[in-house]
């Protein structure tokens, strides 16, 4: 065992995020902690690996233990350290929903890592909204982009959620929820139920499609939520050259993301009892980025301080295998200040 | 070959009702058609029988033949006939969309029957109309049970569709919409985004779920459409008893649903230039089905007939075979009633 500065310039911190695509896994160096609360930028990453989906409802737990196996064993060695380097590792990793799956991960964990390794297991949404406090789990965090989910933590462990229950349960602010309800009024344009819209020239090209009749047959030919999704983009387009229907399917997505976090903001009293107090929204996905014309993230955000003045919208610079990392680093710091030994 | 009254007291036509369930043929006699044009009470059936599914878009091109072949021989079989004693056959077949369907189906049939049988292949839609018309093609029909469909014909041959597009592209009026908006209900409200609801405890009861949070694992074990619609009656009892989220998903569906049928009326001017002829409007299926209480049925005639006073709405008494078998005999009359030969 080295001095407590040797372990300062080589130890490690983990930072996992499982997704429903892909797994990354980020190795960064214990220097912030050692020196000050605040941390360089850019942060100094000593490795990064990616792998396949890490989610157990996915793929099977076996396939999963040996996804988040192989990208951490990766993520070490392009960092030119071994295990016995890390201090502290959090996994954000979609599909842990219950104890039970907290549990099968930290004993997958506990085997990889001796006992003193500090190990974090906690849902993407964790990674996601740390992505943005800078490791800190307080506030709330909306990610939309195939799918939508509102999540919130308060800094004594309470935690709420609102949507993320899929298209059948209705997340309409969802990515899938956009683009169905699109495809929805292009078929109810062609039969009559429904006004006319731009959507329907501009979904025929872009699917190379003959007639709106064609569009049943496209959507059910493959069940991938992703593929739906995908046409967002389509639906903003025509919102923006002035299509009133894809205008209304957007601001009723608005309607509905801001919602999920008020939902959570109200039941977590982030916003403490008079609804005034500052607390952090951080947005994530492909549905809220920056967009000069139709922004749906801006929406989202206007919504939500009309509600909450005091909310803070942070869009992360980071990735959340990166928030995953800061978390475990902040639960590190916690605990040093309460003079706890790690 | 025996006299022309032999032929019409051994003669048969056959009824075929292909279903995304289930598919069956009945087979009656040619009595009605030689006699008079007052069709008998109730019909005499010489022989009935059931079998799988046969729509090719679920089971296959092959297993689809065997299905309606095996069908109609059980049927004939059953009636004492050979099929030499059928004159003429009408198959109304779920997934029949195209020409292209159409022309497959009667090559199969014409594989089983000598030229001279008359064979018809329509859409399973046009089964369910014939049942409610005694097998005139004019009208609406409005088919809501699993799924739901509107589909419109005309004496001169033109037809119009509406809805029928899948729960993807928002068929709200289903059986398979309403449960899932009412599923989705009881998640808005256990996570603060809906009004509490009746539907929260009726569901889990009757699900046998601990929680609303299972119902989002209840929901995607198994993806079957059918098995989400066989809720509808939970959400019509939840509304019976004044359960306001329920009845706005009710009061929802039937603007859904009369929509459909308007949408089609309004395409094919059935109700004639000012809007007041008289057409008739077929109503089949499990969720339009008499209901003391709460009668989606009920509310979606008297949406029909605001619009549209000429509308006459008839609920079946016969099975949707039996209308197929009945178009067959009526398309036979006419060509009879022009003097052309059969």
């Amino acid at each position: 065992m080295g001095s407590e500065s040797d372990e300062c310039s080589t130890a490690v911190i983990l930072g996992v995020d499982g997704g429903t695509t892909s797994t990354i896994c980020v190795c960064l160096p214990l220097l912030p902690f050692c020196e000050q609360h605040q941390l360089p930028d850019p942060l100094p990453v000593l490795g990064r690996a990616a792998a396949g989906c890490s989610n157990h409802n996915s793929v099977g737990e076996n396939a999963a233990r040996e996804t988040l196996e192989q990208v951490i064993n990766e993520a070490l060695s392009r960092a030119g350290k071994n295990r016995s380097a890390v201090l502290a590792i959090c996994l954000g990793v979609s599909g842990v929903n219950h104890p039970s799956d907290q549990e099968r991960i930290l004993n997958w964990m506990r085997n990889m890592f001796p006992g003193n390794v500090k190990i974090y297991v906690q849902n993407d949404a964790v990674a996601a909204l740390a992505s943005g406090t800078m490791g800190k789990p307080h506030g709330c965090v909306l990610i939309a982009g195939t799918g939508c989910i509102a999540y919130g933590f308060t800094e004594d462990g309470r935690e709420a959620r609102a949507a993320g229950a899929g298209p059948v349960l209705g997340d309409w602010g969802s990515g899938y929820g956009i683009a169905s309800r699109a495809l929805t009024a292009v078929v109810k344009a062609h039969d009559g139920r429904g006004p006319e819209t731009m959507l329907t020239d501009c979904f025929l090209k872009s699917l190379g499609l003959a007639s709106p009749d064609e569009i049943i047959g496209w959507t059910y030919a493959d069940s991938s939520w992703a593929r739906i999704a995908a046409l967002v983009p389509l639906v903003v387009s025509c919102a923006e050259v002035g299509d009133q229907v894809a205008d209304e399917i957007l601001k009723n997505a608005v309607q509905e993301l801001a919602l999920s976090v008020k939902a959570v903001v109200q039941r977590l009293y982030l916003a403490g009892e008079d609804g005034s107090d500052s607390f952090p929204v951080v947005m994530v996905g492909g549905v809220l980025e920056n967009n000069k014309g139709w922004d749906i993230g801006k929406e989202v955000i206007d919504s939500i301080l009309k509600a909450y003045p005091g909310a803070c919208t942070i869009r992360p610079k980071v990735e959340p295998a990166i928030g995953a990392a800061l978390f475990a680093w902040n639960m590190m710091k916690e605990k040093e200040a309460n003079g706890q030994s790690r």
